[in-house]
């Protein structure tokens, strides 16, 4: 492996900390990777009318047995900022998807629910979306593949900010 | 590893075919170190004032040794949409980053130019992004991983669509 790179234009070399070609190379394929996965995997759901954020707000409800979520617990969990959530909320409670009810527990706090439409939504979405994820990015690793890229996207992931 | 999964609300078991618990884990994983790397290194590069298609842009422009590129061989070369990059040219052109020329030997073609102002931009943003790519991606992976993450990415980016 060469520890030296061609300076990708005159005059940047020497001072700075460049990154070795086999660097450059697994960066730049990791990029291509990216947004090769996110824009067929959100082409492959807009059929449905719903983008990867409107799918994730709808399974993440639609995991607890009352529908519902804490605006705070819910942004926690999606690893989302609360204004984003919110944002998003808005958006979709236009659409019918869910609803903001006031929390009985916490009078500034709010309570999201997922509306029958919004279920609706997402069962007719679910196939689709799931036969997507296996054809971009599970078919194509095998059992131990897919161990390795959990076990490094866990530790890129949860590496301080 | 299992192959049943619970089904993610209730009466959609069995019909569909869902993402075993290992599938589920490896590509939740995916998407939150997507997510967690594309956050980190565009706040990394904020201070520059550039978005990540701003750098990518002049990157790929100043890797010339003419500093200009054919809008349509560029579009080819970065994989985006000739419409995605030359919406994202207008933005840099009123920056002063990027000038448009047309091209003399195709009359319909249109040349892109990094000014000297987009080298300048580029030049102090340079060491701030490889400090980031190093320290959001790179340094977590050995040369080993690095291997391994760049073979898995090509395969996956290089699926047919």
């Amino acid at each position: 492996m060469s520890t030296t790179n061609p300076a990708p234009f005159p005059g940047q070399r020497g001072t700075r900390r460049w990154l070795t070609p086999d660097e450059e190379a697994a960066w730049r394929a990791f990029r291509r990777m990216l947004v090769a996965v996110t824009e067929r995997t959100t082409k492959d759901l807009s059929p449905a009318n719903l983008s990867m954020p409107d799918y994730d707000v709808l399974s993440t409800l639609a995991d607890r047995a009352d529908h519902r979520w804490g605006l705070r617990e819910m942004a926690e969990k999606m690893e989302w900022s609360r204004s984003r959530l919110s944002h998003q909320i808005s958006r979709m409670q236009t659409r019918g998807l869910v609803d903001r009810l006031p929390d009985d527990t916490d009078r500034r706090g709010v309570v999201l629910q997922l509306t029958p439409a919004g279920l609706a939504a997402l069962r007719e979405a679910t196939s689709t979306h799931l036969a997507s994820v296996r054809r971009r990015f599970v078919d194509h690793l095998n059992p131990e593949e897919l161990e390795t890229i959990r076990d490094l996207a866990d530790r890129i992931a949860e590496a301080p900010g």
